[in-house]
């Protein structure tokens, strides 16, 4: 930290600059933090979808393929969410965003819904190699945990 | 199964259209495949980033937050790679794809780097909590794997 003593007017100045520019640094990592989410979102959908397509019968039932599907929808589903859902990330404050103040005014009711999704995918990981009966009963608790979140804590389209 | 043996004429002809049009569907498949690539990317990038701006001084270094970003980064880093890099889904076969023919004729060449971007995120997460020194120094293993990949297996922009 010693070194900060021997800032110069200079450097102070340029710090001072980063501070007044801080706002823009600011809604611009909310931004990303939303297409990060969206981004996660989607790899989610994607591998559910994979899962989901067996438990149809649209695709033909694959133990190793099942698996693996389930393995990285529980990986999504469990990062970390303190660097994904920022505070200030609402919908209207960022344009992109479809996620309700609720998330943080309700942070335990969100959190919740966070971890039973990870339970599911959780559960789906030892079922879905199993068999496809097992793989069709895991499935709803995947698609309950989903709707519930989304039905609680998801906007409008924008 | 037994079921299975019940259809009908009906179910056996829309079972028979399913195949008829599984060619389209084979395509949709690697799509949806490119795209969830494209959106673990986006998730990856997103961690690396903001490891980067502590490492750079950009942001200030959190214990907490870049230890979150480091387990993001590695739970996407280490995701099955069978069903998210399917055989046909290169470049040129799927427009948005930037996915080189290398990746399945050299698959072992592929996987090495692949686990890579594994071993240098893994390490990232034991370093970035413990303090700005050690995460600047691992963030050289995590620019590198990924430069590496990029350079031998993702053609030209689209």
């Amino acid at each position: 930290m010693s070194r900060f003593f021997g800032l110069s007017l200079t450097a102070l100045a340029a710090v001072a600059t980063v501070s007044t520019a801080s706002a823009d640094g600011h809604t611009a990592a909310l931004e990303n933090a939303t297409n990060a989410r969206h981004a996660q979102m989607q790899v989610i959908a994607y591998h559910t979808g994979l899962l989901g397509e067996m438990a149809k019968g649209t695709t033909p039932y694959d133990a190793a393929t099942a698996t693996a599907a389930a393995e990285n929808l529980a990986s999504a589903a469990s990062m970390n969410r303190i660097v994904l859902w920022l505070e200030g990330s609402e919908q209207g404050a960022i344009a992109t965003s479809r996620a309700k103040t609720e998330i943080w005014s309700d942070a335990s009711g969100f959190e919740e819904m966070a971890v039973a999704l990870e339970t599911a995918a959780d559960a789906m990981v030892d079922a879905a190699g199993t068999d496809l009966d097992s793989l069709r009963a895991a499935m709803g608790g995947v698609g309950k945990s989903c709707g519930d979140c989304h039905k609680a804590y998801r906007g409008p389209k924008n």
